[in-house]
This record gives structure tokens, C-alpha cells and sequence, in this order.
């Protein structure tokens, strides 16, 4: 087993600046060794408040480092294709945030790299690091539902992000459902064959500009004979609300829970808790056991167990759910028309 | 307020006896006069053990007795539209079972009928009468959730009623997510414009002879913008799961819970609340309400809250929802095309 | 199986006019035909709206009555112990309301009246006919926890009555704690043999010169080896709040949960779901359950399942606790001294 | 702000242990340098495993190194008193496991020793840095419930720890109740008064030759006019459970669930969620918050929150609650007879 991985971050943003801090102080067997971002100072001052040897504001200088063993990949997603490429031509393993890549001739492109340098590569499902839903896939193998028939996502935020941000994100298939479509077959162990999606606009108008909607469901169908609905809105202006179903021929595993903090206020108006209010409260320790297991697995050369292969095929439901909710039609899954 | 309503109950099967019970022994200001059944000697037995003066096996004697003012048809389906029509020719107001009948055109005549006739018709969709539901319209009506946005329907059986059943069902569309379909116009105060539903058979694959599906899920857009899907089961082996949600532009509901009795079970093996086991445990109080509340409209004069168009409409997105599953389109309502 | 028990009920209260409603509509085998009390023409006016035959102001010209089979005594506590040996005289089957007396010179007069009459007597312990409670009971039976070894009680009202019903109300171990005497009795299948009790006046300063206490707890020891705390409070500004525990050698059970309504509102600021608010809505069906007990019982020739002796044990535990909170001194109970 | 405090820590048993851990790879601003435990090699493998330069089997080794910042006190409760005395001796800042000492007459020559060497000094009452009581005590320094009027605690084991454990612990109030003391003054902001306190054997009929009860329960009256129940048992065989409830003016608390993952279980026989199996996972984050919060204090030249006057509080009420369970008398606290 491998005494210290070296790693570096690319990206500073909100997620790679998680990434980074994790990797500084609470994850044994890491040693954070450079950051990268091109905006401004950013990369220094993250590397004097971490504690961080080298910055700088080019990915390249960070990826050609010969002293980095792997990199974490927190950059626009129009830019993975390119550094996923790169990092893997230099040796780096890789860990990537979701979506892989825009498209699926990016994502093969890709994969190609990947495989060829023979280098790992974990794409960011933290949600199959969380401790419900990973319960959840261990009571599935314990059999505790027999075999699993149905899963049923939803997935709610607690408004939309602005609308820059919705321009580019690939809208509400892309952006948010393509975690519950890497759950469903985490959960079902199974491969979607078709997917029928639909939406609306039922709040932020502005979004009708994109053909994107803030509130959609896809219906999916898996070749093991299961099936799945997975519903995204913007529109939970209560917080942040995540939750999950697994319909088994025994039983069934309800997933998640509404509560931040285990106290209940009562008062006339009634029994309150209050309500997970955003993603970093509900998957903080996901965040952390997500890349606690990549480095564990480059230190014991094992093979990450979610990788660009999980990434891509994650990418064809959303893309295909796009296609169904902007054609009104069934979509087929490639290999399954 | 006339001081009593004489009833008949046409129909004794399980529904209809508990029309029965309830009349015979809970229901202020009604009467119980006349139970009618064509099955050998059970109106007679019902009859004998709720302390009713008259019994029939033909139905036709029961609707010409001039001393009745409201019947309770809980027939089978097939015989609804007859029912109502000789029903209403009769004078006699009406509370009939879902659905109101099996064809658009077979509701059109008896709505005609009902309305020629000046009788009052209420449709039994008693989830509108159930302490859950009817909290949650009064929270709507009263603003707490500003606008209602989205309505999420989950309504699934601990299992398939019997083949024979189902071959005369309508489909699980017709007979289960019907109930559903009400809620969601009732909830959103608001009118279906188009469905488009899937479905798969998970479990019971003699429903594939007849086209039905043992899992199914319908989107609907609404003329005020707003949206749902509906969710039907067969597959719910723990028991009976009946849920609803409404998103709304300043909160949300969430209606309903899997709990039977108030008492939880802690063994080593965790915390065990025991799960609704069937649809007349759930509903039990909803059904009294529902008929309390057609022979108090009677007594007072009043039209009751759910009528025969209603029970039109639900047919309506029923049947537009069999379409699109069997097609695979989006199907628009009546008037909405 | 007698046909029908002929009624009358004493004391037109809050209790008395709902047992009157009760048996005048909705419990088969009952028929009201005789209410007394002495206020006003409250006796007349109950008895035109509920349709009654007779009325009085003079309780004994109720008892007087041949052709009344059984009387519900709801009427003030201090008039319990003539009442019930009256009614025993006149060979009228009793139900009484809680406590079964003021005093146990009292209970053993009545109790005396009633086994050389031969009557039937149920006391007004309206917990032990809750959903809750007796699926807990039920539960117990099967053995699902072993051997019951601790019970916990948590009784609270959201507030206090007015300072006179206090005055007279026996103080909160008699008023409020007697019902969770009884059902740790029941639950524990044993017997207490003392009481240790503690209370202070959290809120409601009037109390201190009563002796009374507006928070308060006692402990149990039973004959069984197990033991029990019972906590009563009128400082629930939340609702009412009843739950209880049962801790046994094998797992243990949860009672009761403060949802009324099967309703979450999500806001900004939480989860929230109402609770119930007060006495009437958590035991509604509990009141009427016990009332169709008795008269079922009555029916059958069968003994009441919870009596006179039921009601003189709790009395005993609830003054020996009493006692114990004035004292500072464990109490024993009469026969384990 | 000071760099980095170099630690060690004295006793490596199951806390001990896990201090040593976080303070290896959690807790920013610490450097684990030393560990010492009188056992065997236990020493040497804990500094193996969590690279930590130096390693003891005498304490006094530890205690003299000039390079050490601050002690964590981990070892059995019988030396508490020396190894508090000693460590304030060599300037050692402290961190030390409840209860602080065994005796009162220990605490205050602690207590002066701590002071005469101006070391701060922070006691393992690490209940106040679980998210669900810290959240508790915000919500009442906010306002949410008006005044604290009553705290009634729950701390149940899933078992009893072996015999030769139980001899010496002190009995049940030292050993498991004194948590919820502490948090009762945390929560109620406010000082014991007097205790009385029950118990009984249950079930582990060998703790009466100690003196020693399995249920148990104190009431607790306070300088404020608050008052307090508060439970400790060892029979909780389904779990680890701990709840609190504050009664406020104007609203109540409820703290903690038994949930142990957010996944339900449904299956024919009910919703089953797991339930939290012992402290270690009860307690995981708060046992690495307060380690964070006592460095963080070192840092910060600040004290910490809840320091050795808190445990000698604490441990007042723990013996008085003791000598009332054995006397049967109500106790006075020191200060208030």
C-alpha cells in the first residue's frame, strides 16, 4: 500500500474548494500539493489558507508537475473533455466532477485516454458515498427487499441557480437528474433501455428562453425488467429535499429524510424541524467519504467503484431524457433501439 | 331540513355493505329502508342483520318504490350507466360509486338523465371526505402554500386483485389512479389540458393479456400552469401506501403517512411501526363522511361538494391516460386540443 | 343477546352530553331514552336536539325509572358515591365516569351497593379503548416484548383549567395522573406496591395555595419486579400530549405521537405538522369505544373488562401519591406496607 | 492565534483511543506528538498506526516532556485526581474524560491546582458539541420556547457493561446520568437545587450486591424554579437511546431520534428503520467537535466552555443523586439545604 498520494486541484470554485480542504486536513494518505484556478488570486490565497505548497493559474503547469500522482478535476464543465485528456496523457489519476463531459463523443474520447494511459478515474456520484443511500444499496444485496422492481427519485432544489448558470448547465436532465439516473442503476444493478421525460416552467419563467424547465420527471426502463420515475424540481422553496425508493418483490427501502437537526420545536403553531436547507449540509460527508475512497483506492491500487464508464453512461439517460422532452418521444438507450 | 332521508343501497358487495353499515347505524337524519342485491340471498341476510324493512334481488323494485328519496348504487361498473339513468327517471337522488360509468358517452346520457330529472348525484370519491386530504385543502384555501404548483400522487395496493378483476377493471388507470386524478383537480383547484402515462408489469405478468400494468405513472399539465404525476401500484407488498404532495409557491404539503396504530415496536432489529394494511383501514372514516355528507346536502337542500360532472372529468383523464400508455402520445383533453 | 339496552345519562357536561350523543346515534344495541341534569333546561334542550323521549333535573327520578336498564354517570365527582349506590339500588347497570370516588370509604360503600345489586359496573378509563394503547396491549400479549418491565407515562395539557375546577379537582395526581395509573396497571399486568412522587409549580402561581402542582412525577414499584414513571404537566403550551413506554426484556413499545392531522407543511422555516390540541380529539374514538364496550357487554350478559375495582386501585395510587408529594415520603401501597 | 498545539494523550482505552485518532488526521491546528498507556506494547502500536513520534508507558514520562502543550486524560477515573494534579504541575493545558473526579474532596484540589498553574482545563461532557443539543441550546438562547421551565432527559444503554466494570462506576447517576446534569444546567441555565432519585433492578440481578440499579430516575429542582426528571437505564436492549425534552414558556424541544441511517425498511410486517446501536455512533462527531473546540481555545488563547467547575457540578449532583436512591431522602446541593 502506497504511503501518500500527491494530489492537486483544478477548479477553486465552491465544489473544488471543498475538495481541496478535505483533501488538507481530513483525509489520511493524501497530501495536497498544488491548486489551480485561473481566476484572479484565487489558487494563492486557497494555498496560503490551506497550507499548500505550489498554485498557479494554468492547468498545464499543474498537470506537467511530475511530483503530482493524482488530480482533481473541479473545472467548468466544457473544459473536463480537454483535461480529462491531458491528465490522463501526463499519468494523473483522476477525479472528476459530474457531468463527465458535455457529449458523448467528448465522454469516448475520454475513455479512450483514460484507458490507454492506464490511469484510474472516479467520476463525483458522491451520492453513492452518502450513508442512506449507501445502506440502502447494502440492505438491497442483504436481499432485505428481494429482487428490487421500481425506483423512485426525487430530487428538489431549493430554487434555481441564476440564470448564467441555467444557460450552460445542459438544463434540469443534465445538470440535477443525472445523479438519480447513476442511483437508479446503482440501486437496480441494472441498465436503463428507454427513457420518456417531461416538464415545466412553473415558476422561473426565464428559463423558457433554454427550453429548460424547473420541474420535470423521466420515466425509465431497465433491461432487467425494472423500471424507475426520477423527478427534479427547482421549485422546493422549503430547502433542500432528496429522496429515494426502491419498490423490491419483498419489500421496499424508503431512502432520506427531511430533518437537519434532530430537534423538534412545538409550540401552538405546531410540531417543526427544520429542513436540510442546501446540498453542502445534506452531502457533506459524502463529499469527504467520496474522495476518502478514491485515494484509498490509489493507495491500494485497486480500481475506483464508480468511473468514467458510470460517467458516461449517466450522461447518455440525461441526454436522452433531453431528447425526449424536447421530441415527446420514447427515447431508446444506444444498444437497446 | 327535512327531518330523514330514505335510503335504498343497490349493490352489496363489500362497498355497498359498508354503504349499509354506515347508513343502518351512524348516519343522523338517514334511514336505511331497502337493500337490493341479484346474489341469492344476501340482501335478504343484509337485510336480517342491519334491521332493514325491505329487501329485493331485483333492482327495479327497489327504484319504484315510491317511499325511497336516494339511492346508493354500488353495482358493478358495467350496470352504472343504466343505473343512474333509471335512477334519475325514478326521482331518486344518487350517490354512485367510481367510476360514474365506463364510456364518455355513457356519462354524457346519465348526466343528461340526472339533470333532467333535477336529482342530486354524488360521485364517491371519498378521498375529498378524508381527514388528510381535506386538512390539506383547507391549509390551501387558508394561503399557507401560496399558489399550489404540483400535485405528486402515490397510490399503491399491497398487491393485484384477481385476474378476473382485473380483465374488467378498465385497467389500473381506470380503477386505481382515478381517485388520483380527482385529488389533483381538487388540491390544485384547477382543470387537466393534456396526460402522458407509462407503465410496465414489475410483478403480475398475467396482466399483459389484458394491456395493463401492475406499475404505472402519469403527467398532466393543468390550465393554471400547474402539473402532476400520479403514481399507481400493484406492487406494494408491506401495505397499503397512499400519499400525496402539493408544491406550492411558498411551501409545501405533504399528505399522508404509512403509520396503522400509534405504536412503535423497538427490538434489536430496529424501530417497527406497523403499515396500513388495506384501503378500508385507511379510508374507514372517509366513507361515513362521504355518505354524511350527501344525506346532510339532502336534508338541507344543498348540491353535494362532488357531482356526476366530476366524476365525468376524472373518467375523462382516466381514459385519455389508457390512451396515451397504449399509444405512446401525449394526449390532450377535451377542449384542450 | 338482549336486543336493546335502554339508556339514560346524568350530568350534561362536557363528558355527559357526548356519551349522550354517542348513544343516541351512533351505538348499535343502545337506545337513550332518559337525560337528568340539574341546570337550567339543559336537560330539555339535550334531549329535543338529540331526539330523546324523557328528561329531568332530578337525578332520582331518572334512577326511579323501571323501564331504564343502565345509566351513565357523568356527573360531578363529589356526587359519584351516591349516585353509583343509588343506581346500584335501583338495579341499574353503571357506567361511571373517573375517579370512581373522592375517597376509598367512599369507593368501598359503592363497590359494596354494587356486588349486592348485582349490577354491572365500568369505570370511565376511556385510554385502555384507544387505537393506541390497546394495540400496545394486544402486542404485549403476543409476547412481541417479553416480559414488560418499565412503563413511562407522559401526560400533559396545554394548560390549566381555571383556578376553581382546581380547587376542587383532588390536584393533578388525582385529576390528571389516574389514567396513566390505570395504564400502567394494564399494560404491566401487575400490581403497584408503592409511589414516590415530586412536583413543582412551574407556571401557574394560583396552585401553590391549593397544595397542587402544575408539573409533577411519580415513581412506581409493582408486585411483578417492574417499575414505572409517570410524568403529568398543565405546562404543554403546545397541545396535548400523551405517550407512553413500555420497556420489556425483549424489545420495547412507543405510544401515541402528537400528529393530528396526517399533514406536513414545508416552509422556510420547516416541517411543521399541528398537534393535536386537546383531550376531545385524541380520545374521540376512545370515548365511543368504551361506551359501545359497555353496552355490548350489557348485551351479552358479560362482565365490563375494566370495573369498580379497576376504579378503586387507581384511586388508591393516585392518593397514596398525593400523599407521597406532600410528605416527601415513599408511599406503600394498602396490602404491601 | 498560535500555530499549533502539540498534544498527548494518557490512557489509550476505547476514548482514549479515538482522541488519539482525531487529533492524528481531523483536527486542524494539533499535532498528536506523545501517547502513554500503562499496558503492554498498547502504547507503541497506537503511535505505530497513527504516526505519532513518541510513545510511554508512564504517564510521568509524558507529563515532563517541556514540548507538550496539552494532556488529554483518558485513563481510569481512580487516577483522574492525580493526573489533573500533575499535568496543571507541568503547565499542561487539559483535556480530561468525565466525571472530573471520583470524589468532591478530589475535585477541589484539582480545581486549585488547575488554577494555581492558570492551565485551562476542558472536561469530555462532549453531549454539548452533539448537533442536535448545541442546535437545542441556540433555539433557547433565540427565544424559540420563551423561559426553560423543565428538562426531561432519557439516556438508555443497550445493555449493562460487564460486572467488574459496573463495581467500580460509581452506580448509574455517576456513570450515565451525570451527562444529563450537565446538560440540564446547559439547557436550563441554571443551578440544582436538590435531587430525589428511585431505581430498581430489572433485569441485572448481580448489581444489587453493589447497591447499584439498572432503571433509575432523579428529580431535579433548580435555582430558577425550573425543575427536571431525568432517566438512566441499562436495559434498552433494542439500542442506544437518548432523547431530552425542554418545556418552555412559550414552546417545547424535543432532542434526538432514534434513527440510526435515513432508511426505512417496509415489508409486511412494518416500517423498520435501525436504530442508533451505541454511543461511539451516537457520538462520533461530537467526541471530534469538543476536541476541535478545546484546540481551538488553546489557539486562541480563550477558554474553554465547559471546564472543571462544570464537572464538579456536575459531579455534586451525581453524588447526591446517589445518597438520595440509597437514603430515600430528598437532597439538598451544596449550598441550598
Amino acid at each position: 500500500m502506497k504511503e501518500q498520494i500527491r494530489c492537486a486541484v483544478l477548479g477553486l470554485g465552491r465544489l473544488g474548494y471543498w475538495h481541496a480542504e478535505n483533501l488538507a486536513s481530513k483525509v489520511k494518505g493524501a497530501k495536497l500539493v498544488y491548486v489551480g484556478d485561473p481566476f484572479g488570486d484565487l489558487a494563492e490565497r486557497t494555498a496560503r489558507e490551506l497550507g499548500i505548497e505550489k498554485f498557479a493559474t494554468d492547468a498545464n503547469r499543474v498537470l506537467e508537475d511530475p511530483s503530482i500522482d493524482a488530480v482533481i478535476i473541479a473545472t467548468p464543465t466544457h473544459t473536463h473533455a480537454e483535461m480529462l485528456e491531458k491528465a490522463a496523457q501526463h499519468g494523473k489519476h483522476i477525479f472528476i466532477e459530474k457531468p463527465l463531459t458535455q457529449s458523448l463523443a467528448e465522454a469516448d474520447r475520454a475513455i479512450a485516454a483514460v484507458r490507454k494511459h492506464r490511469v484510474s478515474c472516479q467520476v463525483g456520484f458522491m451520492r453513492r458515498f452518502d450513508g442512506a443511500y449507501a445502506e440502502a444499496k447494502r440492505r438491497i444485496q442483504a436481499g432485505d427487499i428481494g429482487t428490487p422492481l421500481y425506483f423512485k427519485g426525487v430530487s428538489r432544489d431549493p430554487g434555481s441557480p441564476p440564470e448564467a448558470f441555467i444557460k450552460n448547465s445542459g438544463g434540469i436532465f443534465l445538470d440535477m437528474s443525472i445523479h438519480d439516473y447513476d442511483i437508479a442503476r446503482f440501486l437496480l444493478s441494472a441498465e436503463a433501455t428507454s427513457v420518456s421525460a417531461h416538464g415545466n416552467v412553473l415558476v422561473h419563467s426565464f428559463m423558457e428562453a433554454y427550453g429548460d424547465a424547473d420541474q420535470a420527471i423521466a420515466y425509465l426502463s431497465f433491461d432487467s425488467g425494472a423500471a424507475a420515475d426520477i423527478e427534479a424540481s427547482r421549485n422546493a422553496f422549503y430547502g433542500y429535499d432528496i429522496r429515494g425508493e426502491v419498490i423490491g418483490s419483498e419489500g421496499s427501502l424508503l431512502i432520506g429524510s427531511l430533518r437537519h437537526h434532530d430537534v423538534q420545536l412545538l409550540t401552538r403553531n405546531g410540531s417543526t424541524h427544520d429542513i436540510v436547507p442546501a446540498f453542502p449540509q445534506r452531502f457533506k460527508d459524502a463529499y469527504l467519504n467520496e474522495i476518502c475512497h478514491f485515494i484509498d483506492c490509489l493507495r491500494r491500487g485497486e480500481a475506483p467503484s464508480v468511473n468514467e464508464q458510470d460517467g458516461k453512461i449517466a450522461l447518455e439517460i440525461a441526454l436522452a431524457a433531453r431528447e425526449s422532452y424536447e421530441t415527446g418521444q420514447r427515447i431508446a438507450l444506444p444498444g437497446y433501439a
